[in-house]
């Protein structure tokens, strides 16, 4: 039995992504799809290879009081967008909400599959991390749990692509003015900043206060790497195991001794993570990497859904990573 | 039940496409892989995000007298080093050869899917074309088998990313002298005209003697545009319309009536084309665009054993395009 | 003695490289400089990298009625944008019109420094050439001269980087939809062609009408490569010869027996011209590489305006490109 | 007067900036080119774009019982390759080498001119810094004579462009596999480390047993990025005012009070400084961005070789960057 689907945000790069995932997801059925910029299309008006199937839905102007019967919505909208939006879905309508508003908001699951995947089980309101948390809070949290580093003194040295910024606009983000440059951005006070912070004290227990948060626009389309050095006086290989034992269950992320290269993970829902201490400077670098459109995005919000529903956490997300 | 497959040549662009894309395939179970430079490691180590179920299978060196027991094999082999390896293949397993060796070649079915899928089903040799006669014989077939066009004139300025040149080696495909650079390579001479002429008059019954064929290294990973300079008489709503007749009931055909871009088949099997027209010049422009990974190397020979093993054709390959 | 020079666009890509070039120009000293987005800014303000003499240049709104004393006047404005605003501009005060709106206008000269120095001598109304029209022109001048080729039957495949496109603004130029991407675009009508068709005509003395061009856009910042496609039986050599013969005494043009690639002209003045012809197949294959900013822009700008001020042509234009 | 230089290692990445930057300088005339892949080849073969006064010139094997009559020498060889090469050097020839076999060697001064310039005037053999040296070493150096953070509790994460791998071989810096990728490695042990960490304790007399140093392969030509994060009570305003009087008389570092981005440098000899600090967190972020073939490679060693020689130390490198 097909379980019924929805998009709003379809025009951005998070909602295109969810619509590539759900339009070869086993279970999911597509039947709704709205977009600010791309109402009145069809969907091969905006995405000329979208499966045949899929090709003549046509993208509608968001009204949640006109929604056709649903079972999941995935609510890709820009910051402050969602929070009066989805209000107004009725209740029977599970939502992932892939944009910022509904993080640590009450009534609302903060949507970390990857660690906390019983809390996502018949939930109806899921807000899924940021690309950040996710690129860092995986790498960090089999630390945290093993009490492995010190909670209050951690930086995180993040670098971006550029499809992380959103859709069109700027022209600080246009071609010419991207590439060959590589950009540093909110110092010392970056949006996502409490989302990790908050956290990282669930995690451990502790407080966060002494988080560095610096993230670098890098020029390439996809992809988050999230070098983070942290104190502790633990060693490479007692990392590794930390993070073997903490995810041996888990389906989506991958322990390496080698470091981490985000291409590793392009167009898949794999988080990366891996470690490198040197317990004579007190030091553990822990780095992370994912797509920021999959597991830091629309990939995270399917596999919160499946979870949602019931469904096997994979489906619809076992596709290889895309290389070179 | 599951069929058997193998790839030999993992270790290049080519191989790592078809891993992608059998891993996720619902029949196939890829069971022997083999290359040169990646012998005696596991998949995992050269493909770091390979699906769980294949991570330890471990890396060959070819060895075409130490088969285990396949249904099928993939070759990617550099141009010259299959037919010797290809012969010594036991005739029940089906081969489809990537390389460029057994295009029409005795023996060899030439496997052109799109265009002959009913030559292909049930062989058990197949040559897959290569990615440029896939991006210009696809948006050309259509107006050949109408006459449209004169075969005999006609000018192909292609231009493809730089994965289309293969893994490793020279510098000038080193990324500091390929960033930001445009390469005209092959003028006049290049090694894929014979199999493009061939087809070209196979599919007109005309002499294709004036062919002229220009490629060019663009800066990207993946994609191939063909832009075709033909004569004839015919308006572009002519052209588009031999394009649907022809390509009605071909799953991986789209025809659009906007120039298509080469992102629009990144990661997919599909190949769009379209076309331009004026008649008072005596013009028509035909465009074919395809990822020279996917319809121009390991989707089409997907699609090729699809048909060989009386699969549904579109079987593995239903994927939608990576966007952005 | 010091020539004064100002220029109005310098938020643009066009306007930006005016300013690098003139900056270090040996004769002209910059004391004036408007634009719309960055008026009330600092130089430095918006080219961090400005050298410290003009670092503290203040950026006006752009008013003709206000102007300092000038000698030379760049404007690189949008399309649409300059008729007007250059009208009022003091007719001692020399004016090269970088953007589109005087090319073959009365009253105004058609800046094609390579092929037309003499024309340009003296003058104080100079349009620049468009960036395809140079990359195009150039190649064929000697040919056309020569009459090795048909006028009336001329190809043209162009390639563009995407500072082309002009800065800011529009999505479809932004990082994370134009990286990965090739983008035909203008089929048939492309802009620029009745400037090609026209001066085509004047350099051959026959009829342009036959003439095809097709842009496309490349995932790379600078640089043009037109790939021209024409009718003539001669050879190699003779095409080479000739070019040769024609280009002898001029300083920016370089005739190569290799296929010229866009990096050998980045961020310099130079124009690279080869040729491959197949006398067999009545077909003489043109080639050009300019950088779109540099002789397409604002390096063809400084060599008009040096010609206007009877300065050495070379003056300023002498930096070797930019590699890797 | 003009002072007669040569090169050695042309077909490197240093090499050829170097050339570029020697072509428009107005006192060196070069005389002499040396290659390992090129010799027999003329300038013009490996350099298309050079300035045709310099276009025949044949570029040598290198033999330095060979040289002609030489003021000064750059060598660009391969680490390891130079002690032997620059040994048997004539005593009168000043040499400045740009590989690392020299730094910190008895008889070499090291060329971090932006900081220590009295000490290069008038030596004969110049150790120019490493690219990750000059990009990190220059934003630090008025923190550490300020005593504004710990020598001992560094940690620099730096991002590079793909060029500073040097050219050819590897297919991991093939253009397919490092383009839309981002590389973390070397980490704990890279090769600069102890030149930078005696280098910072120099400059500050404390101990730098603590540094941590994370290099990253970034999908770009040139550039480099160092995000280094200190401890110390200072402001921003006042790392700023430090940064501001340290560098107050010298050319080619400029500090700026916004995060500085890598094509601000790109083509120059320019190094940004900026800072961000949070003296509740005990924090101080230094930044600095370089070309890392201009202040890191070729540049340095042109502004080196001006000291030595007496000539004014901005000559031939004023040049404006390169935007876009």
């Amino acid at each position: 039995m097909s379980i019924r689907v929805g998009i709003v945000g379809i025009s951005g790069f998070g909602g295109g992504e969810a619509l590539r995932l759900i339009a070869s997801h086993p279970s999911f059925e597509l039947v709704y799809a709205a977009g600010e910029s791309s109402a009145g299309s069809r969907l091969v008006d905006r995405f000329p290879g979208v499966p045949a199937k899929l090709a003549e839905l046509l993208i509608q102007k968001w009204d949640p009081a006109a929604l056709p019967p649903l079972d999941v919505l995935f609510a890709s909208l820009p910051t402050g967008a969602s929070a009066d939006a989805l209000a107004r879905v009725p209740k029977d309508v599970k939502v992932v909400d892939i944009g910022g508003d509904h993080r640590y908001v009450e009534g609302w699951v903060y949507g970390l599959a990857d660690i906390w995947p019983t809390r996502i089980e018949g939930q109806t309101r899921i807000a899924n991390p940021g690309c950040f948390p996710a690129a860092t809070l995986i790498p960090l949290a089999p630390l945290l749990a093993d009490g492995l580093i010190e909670p209050g003194n951690i930086v995180m040295d993040v670098k971006t692509g550029i499809s992380g910024a959103g859709r069109g606009g700027d022209s600080k983000f246009g071609y010419a003015e991207s590439n060959e440059n590589l950009i540093p951005y909110g110092l010392l006070k970056h949006v996502h900043m409490p989302e990790i912070a908050s956290t990282i004290e669930r995690l451990s227990g502790g407080s966060a206060a002494g988080l560095v948060f610096t993230p670098h626009l890098v020029p390439m389309t996809r992809g988050i790497l999230a070098t983070i050095y942290c104190r502790g006086e633990a060693t490479t290989d007692r990392c590794l195991d930390a993070a073997r034992r903490f995810y041996a269950e888990r389906p989506f992320v991958r322990v390496t001794d080698k470091p981490p290269q985000t291409k590793w993970a392009s167009g898949s829902n794999l988080a990366f993570v891996s470690y490198a201490a040197d317990p004579e400077r007190n030091l553990v670098i822990a780095m992370g990497v994912v797509d920021n459109l999959g597991k830091g995005a629309a990939g995270q919000a399917v596999q919160n859904a499946n979870l949602m529903c019931g469904l096997p956490e994979t489906a619809g997300l076992d596709g290889a990573p895309v290389w070179p």
